[in-house]
């Protein structure tokens, strides 16, 4: 068995440490008999799983206890219209920040459901390369001090945009409108102050673990304006007060995420994962800075430590690029349809040997092609 | 490593062959340097494992080519929303058959989204353990031809009725209405004819797969009349027309559900479960009926073959019967709570050898405290 360095955007690498152990449990649990796959979500067994997970999540990101963490399923587009069936229902005035491909679905999907205003937006069409490299300052952010809440998207996948300081809404004079942030690509990727959110919300598929799992981080006080339309499974109050257990949930991914949770806390936890993914982040853009062939067009202090694109100048060379590293298992290097180019994806489960190993094959590539 | 003899009604036993083939190819799939989990859902070698699945079950139930096969995430519970955002934004009228504790939750969950009527009902106050054991008589349903549909629970997996004839809505004077079925606890157990239904729906966790997969098999003139706010991701003809990947598709329980698909196939297809299920329900309802301390109470007509609730006629040796059963590796019998008393779940996945290992035990501990 060899396995490929793995760059995959989502659905993404994952330890292989936790794949050996899934694997070994994977007909018997703990001597029960069954696998975690065959377990009544209602029996002690998987009771046991979920409660560990989350209280491992809780652990990690260091979750407030008037916090809900809730274990839900359709991941981040799905959230897109949750979110706003969810916290809507009373208030439908919603402000958004645009910086990528990412807050512009979720801004679209709010619009059948709330009065929205997208705040400010980084679009740009000058850039021939994707049109988002930077986060608009947040100056010229034009909030509703009235509005439901303020959605914004933490890590821009695909665009490579990251925000590393969140927005101090006091002294924008919107204290009181919760902060929504869409998460998916960056959490468990560094400590967060989780008491500053109203809502977060993740796909697994990135940093969390297997696809079809969504995690949400909810203030409580919050769980009580659904619109009367939203569907009881995804009603974050009969969620919470369900346990996640109000339909059956995804129990093995549950399993899985709960497996990375111990493998993140044996690691060090979010301040070590942090570390590494500073790292790993400065030598691909060291890389690709100092080289005539490669670029990438994000603002340096908005880089994205998870989701790298970038662009090859001679663009005539992207499938010998792409051969070349899928002959060395660099994997799944091809950047979103929508935009073009390479992405290297680099999330938690990425070691920097995997990035050496991409760096390595980006500068003899150059010089190949020089 | 012991397997036990797992009866539970779901997330339910899996074949061990399958478990086996997933364990072996965790790490690495079919050479491809990445397990299943960590796949993009865009590369090709997803695509080859969803295209297989689709089309192994459409070998499997002959879906008609006018059929679109999605699938979905949330399960039966979140299908009970799902559905009427689907079918109900034209023509909110709708009918029901109730029947136990599932069709009882969609009607429940439909109230808040259209002009529900209960068609008919089976629930008889007078039944002291579980007030639904038959069918109502399709002479007395009082439907609607102007209804967008007709929903029923083919199986109801608590109380343990399921439907062996569709009813003829032709005959019924509603030939144009189309029959909607939640088959969440009876799909792949034996061979239907898809052509009689306008959508199918079913969790995967009882005859499919893991717990966090949802099927729907609908027929493509129902794809357009979605309510304005139904959700994207569960809006089916934009679930459709994106091949099931509008949304990250639960990849890794898709992958589980194909190879149960493959096995389904090894082992003769729906006919042949049919006859073994046949087989495991008959031997288990002959030893309840020829006992004097258990009981079931549905109608020997509408008995399900996949779920068979029983009681024990002195009740205050549930937790005796239980411990020892469990002591033999016979798991999960307990009853749902709100019916309370046994079940035992014999799903596809169930070999006649785990029903003789449970009657077996039956009679021992009806002879032990006769």
């Amino acid at each position: 068995m060899s396995r490929a360095w793995n760059f995959s955007a989502g659905p993404a690498a994952l330890s292989a440490e936790v794949l050996m152990q899934a694997a070994e449990e994977m007909l018997d649990w703990h001597g029960c008999g069954m696998s975690v796959m065959e377990m009544s979500h209602r029996g002690k067994e998987f009771g046991s799983i979920i409660e560990q997970a989350e209280a491992d999540l809780r652990e990690l990101l260091v979750v407030p206890a008037d916090y809900a963490v809730l274990f839900m399923q359709g991941g981040a587009i799905a959230e897109n219209a949750i979110v706003p069936l969810n916290l809507l229902g009373k208030n439908n005035r919603v402000d958004f920040i645009e910086t990528g491909s990412w807050s512009v679905k979720s801004i679209k999907e709010a619009q059948r459901y709330g009065d929205v205003r997208v705040a400010a937006s980084s679009r740009d069409e000058t850039v021939k390369q994707g049109k988002y490299t930077s986060i608009p300052p947040v100056s010229e952010w034009r909030l509703r001090s009235d509005a439901a809440y303020l959605h914004l998207c933490g890590n821009e996948t695909i665009d490579g945009v990251e925000y590393f300081a969140w927005p101090e809404l006091d002294a924008l004079g919107v204290g009181n409108v919760p902060l929504v942030v869409d998460m998916s690509s960056h959490i468990l990727s560094r400590p967060i102050d989780v008491s500053r959110f109203g809502l977060i919300y993740a796909g697994a598929q990135k940093n969390i673990g297997p696809a079809g799992l969504t995690i949400v981080i909810v203030r409580r006080d919050l769980l009580d304006q659904a619109h009367p339309l939203c569907p009881s499974a995804f009603h974050y109050r009969t969620v919470a007060e369900n346990h996640s257990m109000y339909n059956t949930p995804p129990t093995y991914a549950i399993y899985i995420a709960g497996l990375i949770f111990q493998w993140l806390k044996r690691q060090g936890g979010l301040a070590e994962m942090e570390k590494r993914n500073i790292a790993k982040a400065h030598l691909l853009y060291e890389t690709l800075d100092s080289s005539k062939l490669y670029v990438n067009h994000v603002k340096h202090c908005v880089r994205s430590r998870m989701n790298v694109p970038f662009f090859l100048r001679d663009e005539s060379l992207n499938e010998t690029f792409l051969e070349g590293a899928k002959a060395r298992g660099l994997l799944q290097l091809k950047g979103h349809k929508s935009v073009g180019g390479m992405r290297a994806s680099i999330f938690n489960a990425m070691p920097i040997e995997g990035v050496h190993a991409l760096v390595d094959y980006l500068c003899e590539f150059e010089k190949e092609h020089a």
